[in-house]
């Protein structure tokens, strides 16, 4: 299952600049296809404004920060309901799928996709695929109805089940083939999404009037193009919660530790947003940011300092952050205990040797792992509008006959993304941008870049992953 | 204390269609001064990006839903850090203030105002006005240091107080050249940004070395220009407790109706988010859609028909709505029971009232006015973390020399909006958009709009405010 | 329906003054009873331990503070499962009843009834009769079995509906008698359970064998006996909230006052207990202590004072506080205005006029009723517990043959008490007891007694409810 | 430091067989005491009633259920204020000392000390002894005043910090010596208390008249005589949130186990009541209960069981649970890694391995450890009323004269309880009791009691720890 597409992207030119990279559509590869008024023109709340449908032409730039001359650049296809759909609402068997780790919201989304195909588009039949892809391969699925998603965005996790992998292409299109599906929507992050992309062509090469949508899911907030996942914001409140109780923890002890593990496999988002929102961290330890323990300037002495200054100190570690130096260790080590891969528990238990080697300073280190507590609660307020919004962009897009795509929001406008750009790479926290700089001012962390790295900082703006990279060759050599 | 300017904009043209709506610089009207070298560049967290200055001719378009031969249109200056600023630290002397009702999050605001003027700016004198603009004229005021600051925004409310009206031109102005503030921070809604204007201009006209920056708050969100306003959020989360609450109360008595009261007196944005965010809640009603109660299509008629299909409901009245109803009745009662002005107990005693004549229908209604314990929570992680954005912002501009603007996120991206464009008017829900016909689908409630309003409907994409006006007209005779 | 009952007391004595106020059986009035062994000894979860069941003559006192010679006084019959019981699993058929305002819990014990009489005893026919005691008449009842029951413990509410009256003894026992029930549990304040007390007296006349249980609810806790009614801890945990929210209003103003009325129409407990957990109270009125407005040692002089130390305050009044000055308003004025039934809107509008008048102390009143906020939560942790096992309690006596019973908490043990000791009266807030004068100690509030009360002070201790309505007698005469 | 006490317990007898379990008072070791009048006789919110005092004679007794003939026991002294006092406000040094992990409430204690000496008695001079018992060696302490200590009680942990161990009677008694000390307040669990018990031996062996109160604390309840300890509902109630996750996990994975650890080092009760309240938990192993894992009745096949019936389970272990099953494995295994020493962690490995092994159900479990998120949060309502009475009996009791006592709850009332009794062994969960019975009946788990047991279940009601211990006898003989 590469990343790699078979199929280029639609691109549209425009005047000064203007690019439209638009999204995959049925009428790409089949032709005569039939076209029906779109049935919101009779539905009483909608019809009230004619105008209620989306311009064929609306666009929205990717990027908005500009010059006054500044060519207009790439632009993505803004979402919402048009004129014509492409299926008669009777003919319309959808399915829906979440797959990879829980997230705040799937049940929002779940419920709005089975609602909007009800109320928008009269559209009955909506198939519950369970425990991810491989609920492909199962007889089994689960009838959908308004009813029975009435309250499940009030619950945590998601009613039709998730698991991780489980991905065969030919099987899930031989099923969705034989079921008679004409609609897939798949939520998930982005190797479910590069799952969905190789569904998405298979289809096509089948020639299949079957429409493939994903509705990008990451707790991480590690997808690109769009501004944030949904149930980020959920879980970046949530956070405060083991933050709070580190800090306690930390307060109450002489030398005290508090030490939250969050989650972030290869971004370091929720650890950092969850860090400027509550002011009480000293650390905040990501993925994208290298670090190293001892010596000068290293994590030791930058405890041991702000120990002596408040007694007390709270650290947050993303569960990504410092692989690079559980790998050097596993190495040296070879005796493979699996628990050193935890990060936190690994930093945890090299602090305590640390100084329980100094007798002068006996430190209390308290270690909390909130991921599970944060996963599984039902989204808040806000996240539930979003995953609302980017459930009815889906089925209005796959109604509008487009394939391929994602909904996603970007500059606050909800749009339609092909998914060769959602999966290209993944979004990471960029350590030279001004997010990091005001967490690091935040903090008052130091930047762990030894003083080799001097001529990094002259680089000028770093923005893409490769001088990022290429910031772990700096760090200071370690003892 | 109007609204018209004496300054004109300053808007500078660009390729394309280009307009910048540039805020106001010292440089504007007083000539030779003396710049600085930002005290960024010797900050450990920022040094390390040589590039984290925002670049001079960085601008965000106002508008983004674009076609392909769409001219560029209105920007807005980005904000940020400048490589120079116009303040040695020590001369500055630099004062907040906040206005109006309180907001969740005013709190976090004041901090990182206090926090980055010392971290980052080295500014160590920052005086709060006490008790809204009238605090201008009291000899005291309160020393606001990082550490009385420090936990400030775990606390809901504003440690410097806050109060309606006050404002005196003159005797402000005075005030502030007296005590020698050459920075002030005004933190408040359209009122009070519109006398933020007049200070502006005063201070202009006196040529004073002042900055008068502005952080736009309003829980209502009903502040033009900008995608939100701090608070909003946690203010929509918070609304779900009175509104869970209200189904409850409906749904355990026979006939049951929970009416929630919640803000907006001119605009229905938190009433609508929550309601879109619950979905408990069968009609919402906001002051942008005029409704009635008795007769065809009336609410009455609606209370029954649900009552009838569910045996309880939920209703949500924004504190503004229905005003014209009220005030027709005061007008005809003429006996001025100043509690006619809550149109939540208003609206809740007329449906008890309709229904107590109809025998066969008795009804319960429980009504809750969560407003007060809604404004004075602490904010929640998200508009925390936006609120520091936000101070931010604002003390990078004022360091930099503008003045007569407020800090404000457009498209997600943070930026400098004149005085002007921002008290023009207020923003409003637009009922003929689809926000509210999403939530007309959610809740499946009337327009409201009688049958002589058919010819509204195909007017096509309603925008201004006019035209929702002139929808009051085409509300159908009430019996 | 009067609260004189027609049967006596069941009293049996024993050793050193011991009393113990049985609760009725129904071989009390009808003989020849058969009984079966009690289903649990086949539990796989009881059966390990023979000695589960509760002894006989396990009793439980009503008055455990003594002194080396005290005789030992009225006792209650310990609750629990008997060896023995007076039903065949399959001849049940139970049925539930809710009756009058929400109380955080009432779905736990619905919950439990059910489960226990399935899991514990075999019985699988209970019905639910909706709407309060009305529901009797009606021909619909909702079959409650354990898995529609599973998860009403987290909602708040009564999913079978309650009311206030309707009460028709004749008709229910009728209804009761053609149903075939012969268990009725009926959950209810102290209203509801002199319903059902004469329920039970007309079953008796009639010879039945039909179990009549009580399960005492009152959000008030004023309910005699009983250690604490259910719903008590969550009302006063969710009071917090609004307290808070006072609190912060308040603060954030010039002279603020924040005002917060709490559930209590007869007795302050919630407001007493709420005040004294919080510690930001500053004067709490309650039903039970009486107090005048205006001159020396009133509420306004009271708050002149604390205004000018703090420059805010904060007030709790119970809504059932001061009725005796609105009832004396009510005749002068005549006017008839319903709103100042509610003592909260009342007081806040004299306090307001009181405070116009004085040109020179301008007041803010913030006024939050959030008596639906907190009714309609579902029950924390505590009170989970705590319903589980009220419920399980009224089963066991059911099934063992009592009827005219409540279960009730006394002095920590879970035990009978029979109708006529719970009816009797309303329990209060003793105001000269160490618990009020610890609130007057919290809250540094006036006593509100006037200098002609100097006697009463001296009267030793009062318990009585006839010596705490003497007290009204000693206000000193207003203004 | 042993339990042995060397002074015998001061027993008075009355009639019917009463006994009082008295606590030490200066009189017994030091004559001549001069003793002033209560300053609460002058105190505006208690001088109102003259019997505010507690009768001397006050007692309440132990075991409250009886029957008719059984005779009265053992009694504690009733907590509270008395007429006369042995301390002149002014000669009074107290001095407060938190020892062991943190538990809700602590700081409320803290407060309502420093509040209750102050504002009832007039004593301003109060030390904090920081970080545990340790800091009596310390030369600093913190001058405890009650506008230091006004907010702490919405703050979790302690504000004059904990630790544990460190004990040593010589150097604290020279310590309190020196200061001049003459009240020691000591919250701490039962270590703590044994740790107290020897401190006021020395005391008394040097005839000072110092008095040494204790206040039990203890997040896992315990300790014995007490009904519950503060902290213990706030624990139970934030358990909830990780139940609930853990049910979430569990129900979104095809065979998802969630598995919570709570707290509970000897004792259940925090798993025990947490799962009662929840309904959601399937197995709930408690230190009392001895279990094991493989063959016949144990937990593995409960496991398959539930999985197979339901798709997903929930278990809560405390982390004293099956120490016997680590202990044994450490001896064979020999290997000594340290995390088998955490039983959740081992019991979800051995779980993931035993069903790693069985190809035909492949599980997925999600371990949730959420012990310092529920210690450190500030203490609920409930507990915060409960804790202001304990710090207030205890500040009675010590103004009295008394020592070498804790308060305590017993029954409902406050006591005063001799350490002697507090310290003799822990509190237990009596698994042959009602109470896990019903959690045995409520989560449907097997008792883990093999074959063998049979004998002990006619043994008749067990209660003693002998007996318990008995039961590890019969465990099935593990394949």
């Amino acid at each position: 299952m590469g990343s790699q597409s078979n199929f280029q992207m639609k691109v549209v030119p425009g005047e000064f600049g203007y690019l439209l990279q638009d999204v995959p559509h049925f009428s790409d590869y089949i032709s005569g296809l039939q076209t029906y008024p779109n049935p919101l023109r009779s539905n009483p709340a909608y019809s009230v404004v004619k105008q209620y449908f989306v311009d064929m032409d609306d666009s929205v730039p990717e990027k908005i920060v500009v010059h006054n001359d500044t060519p207009r650049g790439v632009h993505f296809r803004r979402a919402g309901p048009r004129q014509q759909v492409y299926f008669a609402s009777d003919d319309v068997l959808a399915c829906i799928v979440t797959c990879g780790g829980l997230c705040p919201g799937l049940n929002t989304v779940i419920r709005e996709i089975v609602h909007s195909l009800d109320y928008m588009y009269g559209v009955t039949k909506v198939l519950g695929i369970e425990g991810g892809y491989r609920g492909f391969y199962s007889k089994n699925t689960i009838n959908l109805t308004p009813k029975l998603c009435n309250d499940i965005h009030k619950r945590g996790g998601t009613i039709i089940g998730s698991s991780r992998g489980g991905h065969d292409t030919t099987k899930i299109v031989d099923s969705i083939q034989d079921r008679g599906i004409n609609q897939v929507y798949i939520i998930g992050g982005d190797g479910t999404l590069r799952g969905a992309n190789v569904i998405y062509e298979e289809i096509r090469k089948r020639g299949l009037k079957v429409a493939v949508a994903g509705i990008p899911k990451t707790i991480d907030n590690d997808i690109l193009v769009i501004d944030r996942s949904f149930g980020f914001d959920t879980a970046v409140e949530e956070a405060q919660r083991a933050i709070n109780a580190a800090h306690v923890e930390a307060d109450s002890a002489e030398n005290g530790i508090g030490m939250v593990k969050l989650m972030g496999r290869y971004s370091g988002f929720i650890a950092m947003h969850a860090t400027l929102a509550s002011r009480d961290v000293d650390c905040c330890l990501i993925p994208e940011s290298p670090f190293y323990l001892e010596g000068k300037g290293g994590l030791f002495e930058y405890i041991e300092k702000k120990l002596k200054e408040n007694g007390h100190m709270v650290i947050v570690v993303a569960e990504g952050a410092g692989q690079e130096l559980l790998a050097t260790k596993n190495e040296e080590d070879a005796s493979g205990n699996k628990l050193l891969q935890d990060v936190g528990l690994w930093i945890a238990q090299r602090i305590k040797e640390h100084f329980a080697k100094q007798a002068k300073m006996p430190v209390t280190l308290k270690y909390i792992d909130p991921t599970y507590m944060i996963r599984a609660i039902p989204s808040n307020a806000s996240d539930n509008v979003y995953c609302t919004l980017l459930a009815q962009s889906a089925v209005h897009g796959a109604m509008a006959g487009y394939t391929g795509f994602t909904s996603g929001l970007v500059n606050g406008r909800h749009t339609y993304i092909p998914f060769n750009r959602i999966i290209e790479k993944q979004n990471k926290v960029v350590i030279t941008d001004r997010m990091w700089a005001r967490l690091l001012s935040s903090t008052n962390q130091p930047s762990f870049l030894g003083p080799n790295c001097a001529s990094i900082s002259s680089a000028g703006q770093l923005g893409t992953d490769d001088k990022v990279t290429g910031l772990l060759g700096c760090l200071s050599s370690k003892p």
